[in-house]
């Protein structure tokens, strides 16, 4: 059977446990141009968050309705192949995450997906990385940094979420790359892990006050914000920006359980500080997989960068997976590992 | 004496005559460095609103208290020189609009000034048409369009306020630079104007619904927003937005009397959509003064660009002028004649 894991109601705020059910089904058949993936290494991301409340973002991926599956960023390997490209034990990543087995192909109807599987060649790494600075994660961090706020070294830089899949990455990245870097993140375990292993100035969003935390950290203001939280961080960015200072929106994840659903109040010192803004998603810069891989590859095998990961063992524990990392539990790529 | 139009008490809400007052004071005696202007026409722009209110947005000039003099951008005649650089009889911008005589100069501390008086050579051309279309106005219509919405013919633009100095001239020369532009504006009378008179596709932001009004001129979505209003004209702009869309932030009047202030409640939509969103003032940007004029010197030459102004005679209506600009009762530019 194929356990996968459904969205059992709508949430009200903050995502439960019981708000998401494993249901079986037979394990699926491929059809011509498909492969049927055993599913190795589930991502568990922010995200899929968003498409479980009753209506999503203009642009976006649409509702899931209860008794549907959750999709999400997997690698797995090829078991049954009817498409030439792919051979029987080829390691793949895909968008059908959440199950144990997934039918996947150029042809099929993979929802919110990437197109076909991409096959992965790991060499001597570890698989799952690939997820994380290798994958998805990786190339967020490094389209952020490089694309969107063109950082410079010259750049102070506020992370938020720094503790996270995608801010720990961009901290470090933006930090080797000569940038003044803060970090923020919602616990003194987490400062302390930016502070003392990644080498990040941070501070805990809670206490003090978004606001005076960084003034303490950057007196003289910030160029640049890589926003993974929205809400009231954006707006403490807005205020801390210096004129003609970039944001880049990657995430927003204090208004993805619907209780932050207004923008920012001081929106209009964009026009008084001459403000750029850019929303943008990983899946965008496909093309930049290349460079982003040489550069923290490099970065990783050289230990300059510090990956940690948060992993939960088994499908059974998928739910609880995203529930801890939505809660801000997990610290790092957080990851549900299936064999 | 010198009259000159002061903060009478902070506007509640909608700007009312009764919140402004006419001062006298003597004539002001320039000091070394310093010229003495009679100024002959007050620009009577929005933006003034902001600096009425309790506090001031980050970046921005700081609030007027009670019983000083508006500021804003005026033309006037030197009358008294003790700069070298000017002649008496020259005809010179500056900042320190809404009275009758103003001392300024390259060493005074001309509040929330673009430093020295520039000379003006009119040449033939009507002198207030420097505070209008090859001034202000112009410069930021030009540069919202060219740097920061890098607007092509094959684009579908939406500008808000289109009847109104910035947004009118915005207008016209996105449509002459081949792009096809929707405008808004708040009244019949001013969609009138602006299809029959500017050629532009128009609708009346009261009614219908935003929304519906885009969705029916732009069946496909904008690829980009000139915003002069913010509010729930940006929010709509977020939602009609095609992907990679582009919006500049160039006003926010829908704000201006503190009625607004929050942000729209759409912002994710930037992420999902790969959005950028960039505020500016024209102040920022005097290097692109020579191309602007001579772009719209020539339309106006040629009769291409419809250019319509609302002028009140005399500093005693100077603060009617206001009201009426702040309310929408005005077209174009709005000017307060003092000679």
């Amino acid at each position: 059977m194929n356990r996968r894991l459904c969205l059992a109601r709508r949430p009200a705020g903050k995502l439960s446990a019981t708000d998401l059910v494993l249901i079986d089904e037979p394990v699926p058949v491929p059809g011509p141009g498909e492969v049927l993936v055993r599913n190795t290494w589930l991502s568990i991301d922010p995200s899929i968050r968003i498409r479980l409340a009753e209506t999503t973002p203009d642009g976006y991926l649409p509702p899931l309705r209860p008794g549907e599956p959750l999709t999400g960023l997997a690698l797995g390997i090829v078991a049954e192949t009817r498409d030439p490209a792919y051979a029987v034990g080829d390691l793949v990543s895909h968008t059908l995450g959440y199950r144990e087995f997934a039918v996947v192909g150029a042809g099929s109807q993979t929802i919110g997906g990437y197109g076909a599987p991409a096959r992965i060649d790991n060499g001597d790494l570890p698989p799952q990385w690939f997820l994380g600075p290798l994958g998805s994660a990786g190339l967020t961090a490094y389209v952020g940094l490089v694309e969107i706020l063109e950082l410079t070294a010259a750049d102070t830089l506020w992370v938020s979420s720094a503790a996270g899949a995608v801010g720990a990455l961009a901290a470090q990245l933006a930090a080797l790359r000569g940038a003044t870097v803060l970090g923020s993140a919602g616990s003194p375990e987490k400062v302390a892990y930016l502070r003392d292993e990644l080498g990040i100035a941070a501070f805990d969003y809670h206490d003090p006050a978004l606001a005076e935390s960084l003034t303490a950290l950057a007196p003289t203001g910030i160029d640049a914000y890589f926003d993974n939280v929205g809400g009231d961080h954006l707006t403490a960015a807005l205020d801390a920006l210096r004129p003609h200072g970039r944001v880049a929106l990657c995430g927003a994840v204090s208004g993805y359980d619907g209780t932050a659903a207004v923008g920012p109040p001081n929106l209009f010192t964009m026009v008084a500080k001459g403000l750029r803004m850019r929303g943008f998603r990983a899946g965008s810069f496909n093309h930049l997989e290349q460079p982003m891989r040489a550069e923290i590859a490099g970065h990783l095998a050289a230990g300059r960068l510090i990956h940690r990961e948060s992993v939960f063992d088994g499908i059974e524990r998928a739910g609880e997976a995203l529930v801890a990392m939505l809660s801000g539990a997990t610290t790092g790529k957080t990851l549900c590992r299936l064999l």
